[in-house]
């Protein structure tokens, strides 16, 4: 995969670009560690462990896949109310690969468990005995192929051994790469915000490239927070917050069978306490979890496969949000409508197909749609000042923003896609050669 | 568009490839006539009229887009019961184009209309008066453009003159060709049956290769008959024939503005008369009608932009039709099936994703695929005699067979499809430059 490791370790600025990142440090109750366990045949690092030694309150969403993969399955028997460890390969989805596949988790986390357990004697004042339920686990790769049960288990030790109690923005960046398949680019985001007077860290990154199109998650998301809220608490915060995040993005309309994104709360920032989802304490953190999940979405998408260009389509005035969100996804997923804009080419007559073809009632009459600032459709015609030079012009940019205003409710829906290009084709028609 | 006639014209053989065509010559009561009115900036043919000298029955299905083009506003206003003409013009969709596209039509018309009652004046017997609303228009292009108005009028005397009362192969591939836009192959099909004892024709043209994918109707299609057939009737048999055909395929899975297949019944040939559609006489001629619209449609997509290979999709064995066919375009559709076969790789993961993401009920201890002979899945687990490398080399045929079996009922769907190549991007990144 080539990938330098120091390209990525340069930014300090304040104005950060989509492609630069966010340096993440330390996070109380939060160990990460990776290793390479020749997943692919070279020396990048392909599993990433995160150990929260004193146990952490979760919630996750999944894909809506009707086929699911076996560490999906695995993961959704575990009924713990703390998890241990989070335990991320990639090359290889464990997905449809039946019995053995589920068997080789059983056996990962057992042998996970027991060099955790020891590891709590050796470090801890009350060591407490680490059960394999409290181990999840995220694949991600091709699916169909015997999942590497031998490789990943001799290198537990390692990941085990490997790890330190304060964390840097170095082994972040490492866990980031680590569960890359064929993104460009690690994805990492952080923010910071108040519960009461105490000061709260949300950590977070994710993996992503293509066969994403958000169906409840999408692709691998995993946020950290120091905060302590309760595994209900949790769910309903990531399940309203990845409506507009994760489930707003889209790269090729495909769903995969291993999409996860999981939020871990170690509880390790002493706030008070946080009584429900709707306590007045909750807001900025609601806010920032937001904003993280945003951006990592976004950087999902900047990376999609042979992207040149980041589009977000802005669809207002709805009957409903249903109706918004078709409209959008109908504008993100038509490969006419990508094809065009990796060709710069203001062809708004098939955005007018996207919207048609969405089966949405539209007024006709009153529709309007925008080119960044370009009037195109003003209540149902050309604008009179629409200027072709111009548009092509606008569409040269990085990023291009859509506007639809569909004149008939006052729902909205924001999607985020990219371009299609001749380099996504390249990607896919070679991916496991 | 570079296409040379000649190379269109020499098939004669009984086994012909996909690639070739059969030769329409004459049918009673169809007049063709094609000209250049310079839509594009260049000599070839870009009108096509087809005159039906006595009248035609008809029918039509349509694009379900909630966006329509403005020739489709006017047939769908059209409720003659015979038709005199059917004027196609390519390079402008007009779609978007306001009123000034729907007034353009109604001039246009007009002209029609008042030429062709002063040839039968001159032709016939006992002349008729033809009225405006016996033309139907058919137009496919740029959306958004302001219609020719001036350019098509101008060429109306000319496709009038021409007009010859028979026919022979040359004219049919001209308006096949007058038809197309980024299409690389004119389209022709035909059948011959009896009514009765009477010998009957049915012949069919088609249009269509990118934003395919259809929704009752697709792309433009134009089948003649010299049975006579009611309106009702006509109706009947034609939806329910798209369904398996025209409706059964997908280039890119988009649905286009324009969207229009029309049958045409000039009642020529003197069989006994059909009393309703389940009349045993029809049989043959539905069988007859099928086979044309079935090739008309497998011709649109070996020739869907960009391809390479042509993909059947086999679906069996759902619990009803719509989760078939679900199933079938969930996989027809994703672009990481269609660039995997592009890139002729057997990555039956992608087509366990693309079932997982249609969201429809599957026995996942029963499923079986198969790629050609090739058995990958059986009973829900990968088959024992399954090589790798013998599906690779299935993969480099230029025909491509998925079979899928759900073994959760008894309802089968088979869909149509082509691979997405790096072809396809060059073709829309700069189609209208």
């Amino acid at each position: 995969m080539g990938i330098n490791l120091t390209n990525f370790l340069s930014s300090k600025s304040k104005n950060r670009k989509m492609s630069e990142f966010q340096d993440l440090d330390h996070i109380d109750g939060v160990s990460v560690s990776t290793t390479c366990a020749k997943l692919y045949n070279n020396d990048r690092d392909d599993l990433a462990m995160f150990y929260f030694r004193n146990g952490a309150n979760h919630s996750t969403v999944y894909t809506q896949s009707k086929i699911i993969s076996e560490n999906i399955k695995w993961n959704l028997t575990q009924k713990t109310k703390k998890i241990s460890s989070l335990l991320v390969n990639t090359r290889n989805a464990n997905c449809f690969t039946g019995k053995q596949g589920y068997k080789s988790l059983e056996k990962i986390a057992e042998i996970v468990s027991q060099k955790l357990s020891e590891k709590q004697i050796e470090d801890e004042e009350h060591p407490k005995k680490i059960k394999p339920k409290e181990i999840l686990f995220g694949c991600t790769g091709t699916i169909g192929e015997t999942f590497p049960e031998e490789k990943i288990k001799n290198n537990i030790p390692e990941l085990v051994n490997k790890i330190k109690y304060t964390q840097n923005k170095y082994i972040w960046m490492k866990a980031a790469l680590a569960i890359m398949t064929t993104d460009t680019r690690p994805k990492l985001a952080m923010e910071e915000c108040n519960i009461g007077n105490t000061k709260i860290k949300i950590f977070g990154i994710a993996k992503g490239s293509g066969m994403i199109q958000p169906n409840m998650a999408t692709t691998l998301g995993y946020i950290f927070t120091d905060a302590e809220i309760s595994n209900d608490i949790l769910k309903k915060l990531l399940k309203k917050n990845i409506t507009t995040t994760f489930n707003a993005i889209t790269c090729d309309g495909d769903t995969s069978t291993n999409d996860m994104v999981t939020i871990f709360s170690t509880g390790e920032a002493k706030h008070s306490k946080v009584k429900n989802v709707n306590d007045e304490k909750l807001k900025k953190f609601d806010e920032a979890l937001n904003k993280v999940l945003l951006n990592l979405a976004k950087r999902v998408v900047s990376d999609g496969e042979g992207a040149s260009k980041f589009v977000t389509i802005n669809v207002k005035n709805c009957k409903n949000d249903q109706d918004a969100k078709k409209i959008a996804f109908s504008i993100g997923n038509s490969p006419l409508v990508k094809t065009a804009i990796a060709g710069e080419d203001p062809n708004w007559g098939r955005i007018i197909m996207a919207i048609g073809k969405a089966g949405v009632p539209i007024n006709l009459d009153k529709i309007s749609i925008r080119l960044g600032d370009i009037n195109i459709i003003q209540n149902g015609k050309i604008s009179l000042n629409y200027e072709e030079t111009l548009a092509a012009d606008y569409m040269k940019n990085e990023t291009i923003d859509i506007f639809i205003d569909a004149a008939c409710g006052s729902k909205n829906f924001i999607a985020f896609t990219m371009d299609l290009t001749k380099k996504y084709i390249d990607i896919n028609a070679d991916y496991r050669s």
